[in-house]
């Protein structure tokens, strides 16, 4: 990867000026098109070796274009807001809006590269990382981000040069800490790590660009030119007659069986069996919830159903058992303009819970396999590719003591008409049934095979599908906040497993 | 994955009888429609659980259509041949070319699924075969394979009964051995292991389909009819207006400078001095090619260089050394029919040598970025995602014993012209210049361009490129034969350090 940036390339000071003006002058039209233009946002991730120029590079960047429309983040150690969410969250609350340039100074890439220098991970392990970070990047190109990487680089003696150079000058000299030196002690084996590293996930569409970082004018002038012309490239785009993205099609069931007809809807619960059920469930919830290994729990609560099945009652008897500050509930309707501007999952990323806190979303990311897909709202590509997509997101959500629960509530066609029906006639409930949902009714059977091949699809060992029968409301608000408090407490027993598995480790390392 | 494919499918007889027959009069018109419209091959993947109906389906297949264009390839162990090959050979010397279908019972998928049954992977080394898989399918789908993934399935009940009537049947009696009941005894672990695989290796490009196998009619009218979708869907798109793939542009240089202008050429080797260490060099190499271990290396030399750099005497000069029964030339011109209706991959894969053979190719893959690329005879994003296709395929001749060398011949702009111009005179070199020559010759820069982020994104630790300075045509021979004998010489070293490896770990398990 490095063959060109280790030649001693140089740009003369009057060549710079000249060159400079011009680039400046295009980088500026380039960013006022991309904000009129709005239907892509620019991703730039800065990263590479010590004293190769990545801090000047930015500064540059917010001098040569509008600040104002450039988001800058540096990631360093965690927060920990940070510390109690999924790694990925710190990224996905940074992401610029469509029009807009971020710019992520370290990202994903970091912590793999300084674990596996560092001997803490194997070379399995790094493959793995290299496999996660190869699925996100495709998804946000996939979702339209321009995603430019560039790495800063300095061969071995341009480092010790830079280094030396720096510390000579008394106006930089600070810049050179012990650290740095340790960097440079561990060069070839940084380079050895990272050469694979860039080379296996560049990609395509994302490939990395290597800016050579020893001659400042050098590699201003190539950063600059080269954003400027990934940005014109994509700008200028013009549709061209060509295939469609062909999909193969999923299976269609050859009898009338599936998944949820399947489903024995009439459940018996009477209403005083449900009352001592609910006490009961409610009772074991709220201790499980104030267990002092909570605290090291995310509860992650997903409401899918048919339109009527009694999503917002059961959330609100699962609710009703927790401490209001505890918990907070996310009913997802159309997205804001804001959620418009990005890819589709960050408006369920913005909402996942720190440690100690549940989120309870009425209607969820499966919106792209159910709604979007049935209503033609996305491409047929989009929702294809929405499976794997949502299985990484909620792999993201199961680290670090994640609990992922997701119902189903099912009702019949019958149940559904009745009580649509009655919801026209009670006044307070009249709120509650709209021409939409008729218009839903009748695409009864397109959304019943969205379901089951999300169900198909998006089932997994660790965040499984419940399926709830609803045509009895008692019994479908019991069943889920049994599965829900059985769930929490496995997870609690997972912390204290883990925990006390970390104290034997350490009293084996005595 | 399996929640649908877990209910009890059934269709009955007479429904089956009459949907069958239309099912087959669809399926011959898409599979003469296919051959017609020659623009994609169809590869359909089997696998599943033990007795779901596998072998019976394939047959169908071939009963129902022209089982002429149908290539049905079964895996089981590997042959001898194979197995002096990458893993990756057997499947790709099987691919099906457009127009036609290939059926492949049992793929890249067996392997890591039996061994992670078996435990004798851990989860990391499968999540790295996953991602390999993901990767090769992708591949396979960019490059316009309609790929087609079927998974037989059996809940366990279902496979306890058709194993019992299995055998009670004295004419099918002989297909239940001991080690179906085997399998069955491990169904649980294996289905904890096919689950997360299937989802993941789920693209959307891609996706496992999951067919129900208790029920043969069922079975089979649910395959037949996605097959057909799935065809059909594809024969029939057509071209809609949208904009490009766009893939950002790579790094130019902002100076005059670039890993090829940076060579000193001109290299002084006397002819006498030539001479001298031309015969040490193909005497060491002689030596090392009948070395008892050189059985276990396969070795791959790929020449590129520019037009009149001495590519052919160059390998003259290293064959000459050889046994004429170990090695093989490619000498890679535009592709044969044959050819061009595969991956552009295919064409050296059918070329690639079983271990105690060389293989010597006078141009290679990287023609993809390099003529076609300049020429425009691929599409940017084709050339784009080639770099980590083509170190993917490296990455496979280097399993197992590979050694894989690059060498890149260089001469400058004046020195070509001379040798042009002394081809154009000397009458039994006259074959050797085209009208062609001239015309590359125009586009000196592109290609210097495209060369130099070749050598920058394909040079890998284990297959670097040698970059050959070749304006002395002496310098450039003793260059490629040292390098290619210190390689091979290595080669063995580190057979034989595998080998006393391993029997130091037989001994230690003892």
């Amino acid at each position: 990867m490095f063959e060109s940036a280790n030649l001693d390339h140089r740009i003369d000071k009057p060549t710079y000026r000249r060159e400079e003006a011009k680039l400046r002058e295009a980088l500026l039209n380039a960013q006022f098109d991309l904000k009129e233009n709005g239907r892509f946002p620019v991703l730039i991730l800065i990263a590479g070796v010590e004293g190769a120029g990545k801090g000047e590079t930015v500064n540059l960047l917010n001098e040569w274009m509008d600040p104002r429309h450039i988001y800058t983040h540096a990631f360093f150690e965690p927060s920990d807001e940070e510390r109690d969410r999924p790694p990925q969250w710190r990224f996905w609350r940074s992401l610029p809006p469509k029009g807009k340039i971020g710019v992520f100074f370290g990202a994903w890439h970091t912590m793999p590269i300084i674990q596996r220098v560092r001997g803490e991970i194997g070379e399995a392990e790094f493959a793995h990382a290299i496999g996660e970070i190869v699925r996100l990047e495709k998804m946000l190109c996939d979702e339209g981000v321009l995603l430019l990487k560039y790495w800063f680089h300095l061969s071995k003696p341009q480092q010790k040069k830079r280094l030396r150079a720096l510390e000579k000058d008394p106006d930089t000299r600070w810049r050179v800490t012990e650290r740095e030196w340790e960097y440079f002690k561990v060069y070839k084996k940084f380079v050895r790590v990272c050469e694979p590293f860039l080379r296996k996930t560049s990609t395509g569409e994302a490939p990395w660009i290597v800016v050579p970082g020893a001659d400042a004018r050098y590699r201003s002038l190539s950063f600059g030119r080269h954003l400027l012309a990934a940005m014109r490239e994509r700008l200028d785009e013009k549709p061209v007659a060509r295939l469609p993205d062909k999909n193969p099609p999923l299976l269609a069931a050859s009898d009338k069986l599936n998944v949820l007809r399947a489903m024995p809807l009439d459940q018996p619960l009477t209403k005083s069996e449900y009352q001592t059920q609910l006490l009961k469930w409610q009772r074991r919830l709220n201790v499980a919830s104030r267990d002092p290994r909570f605290k090291s729990l995310s509860v992650v609560c997903v409401f899918e159903g048919n339109d009527a099945a009694g999503k917002g009652g059961a959330i609100r008897r699962v609710t009703g058992a927790l401490d209001a500050r505890s918990y907070f509930n996310v009913p997802v309707a159309a997205p804001t303009e804001e959620e418009r501007a990005q890819p589709y999952l960050w408006r369920f990323w913005r909402h996942i819970p720190r440690h100690g806190r549940f989120t309870f979303f009425d209607r969820s990311w499966y919106g792209r396999v159910l709604v979007e897909r049935v209503e033609g709202f996305c491409k047929e590509a989009d929702w294809m590719r929405a499976y794997s997509e949502i299985n990484d997101f909620e792999g993201e959500l199961l680290r670090q003591g994640g609990v992922v629960l997701k119902f189903w509530l099912a009702i019949g066609k019958d149940e559904q008409y009745k009580r649509f029906k009655a919801r026209e006639k009670v006044a307070f409930k009249r709120f509650k049934i709209t021409a939409e949902d008729w218009r839903n009714r009748k695409k009864w059977d397109d959304y019943e095979l969205a379901v089951c091949d999300m169900v198909d699809r998006t089932s997994t060992a660790l965040a499984p599908w419940t399926l709830v029968e609803a045509n009895n409301k008692y019994h479908a608000r019991i069943k889920v906040l049994k599965t829900l408090t059985v769930a929490v407490e496995d997870g609690l027993a997972r912390v204290g497993k883990n925990a006390s598995g970390k104290k034997a480790k350490k009293k084996g390392a005595k």
